[in-house]
């Protein structure tokens, strides 16, 4: 059985990373689920670029996810703090250990469900607003338990590659380090 | 006035480098224009992603344009370079002396236009379909006159960023790779 990810597209998401993570992780093999979080489908960007989500986030079926991942963005990550799916969604994942990541401006997100780890990283300033010890711009991506972070839209080909180590294997880490062309992370 | 850029989007386009172009133009003000190859302007990508293009092909104004900037992607690269809108724009783009850009397996389809620079890259092993010399892989990004080509998804960002510098200014180079957390291009 493959593994199944749910990148929620709040409005005003970040494009590099929200396609970044749902490309490679769908060339990992895994089932990537994208919603929106109300019924339009088609969801706009922070830099204008509409991509269709696959559902809607009152679609999923929780329980039969192994992750939720999500991509940053200022507005983007407000919608996702703000949102009580999103913030049901990841309370339930952490009490029921499975993984949780965040970009960018989205491990606030986090902090507000009370599911971030006391290690981790995000966008530079970010963590001004988070508020909460445990930060660090020494790693393109951190991982505290099942909680992962990354910084920003460069790190992202780094974060997603990091989350195929963790739910499908080292080998298809490497496999799609090379194809990506990602020596880098 | 900023500069205006068209980035054709074809059914199995690599989304990685289609959105990374298109987020980092668009932050650094450039107006980038999306054109889907037929009346369709959901495009689906090489790992399923949709996007939705602002325009169809036939819509461009081609005389407007400062450049036009071809993501990758095998299915996607094929397609570019069988249509004909796209081919006679880039010949007319050739023709005006404007800029010309193409990552991953899209130098090919600048190969078949009779536009590919005497020096450039591409994703591995494509060099072979290509078969014209000139092809390096020691650099992320190789600019020959107004042709620029970089390599593959984990480059995409440094091409965008490379584009900037030609299109609008080093300074906002500077600013969007510190922004991006792009320090290894």
């Amino acid at each position: 059985m493959s593994k199944k990810i749910l990148v929620p597209l709040a409005t005003g998401f970040e494009e590099i990373e929200a396609v970044t993570i749902i490309d490679v992780l769908t060339r990992a093999g895994v089932n990537v689920l994208t919603a929106s979080l109300d019924d339009n489908k088609n969801v706009k960007g922070a830099n204008g670029i509409v991509v269709v989500a696959n559902y809607t986030i009152t679609q999923i079926d929780v329980d039969s996810l192994d992750m939720i991942v999500l991509p940053g963005g200022w507005d983007g990550t407000h919608a996702l703090t703000d949102d009580e799916n999103i913030q049901s969604i990841l309370k339930k994942m952490n009490e029921d250990q499975k993984h949780i990541g965040a970009i960018c401006a989205a491990p606030f997100a986090l902090k507000q469900a009370d599911v971030l780890s006391s290690n981790y990283t995000c966008y530079p300033s970010v963590e001004e607003q988070i508020k909460q010890d445990g930060y660090t711009d020494q790693s393109k991506v951190v991982q505290d338990g099942k909680i992962i972070t990354s910084r920003g839209p460069a790190t992202a080909i780094c974060f997603a590659l990091h989350i195929v180590k963790n739910l499908v294997s080292e080998q298809k880490y490497q496999e799609l380090k090379g194809g990506l062309l990602a020596d880098f992370c």
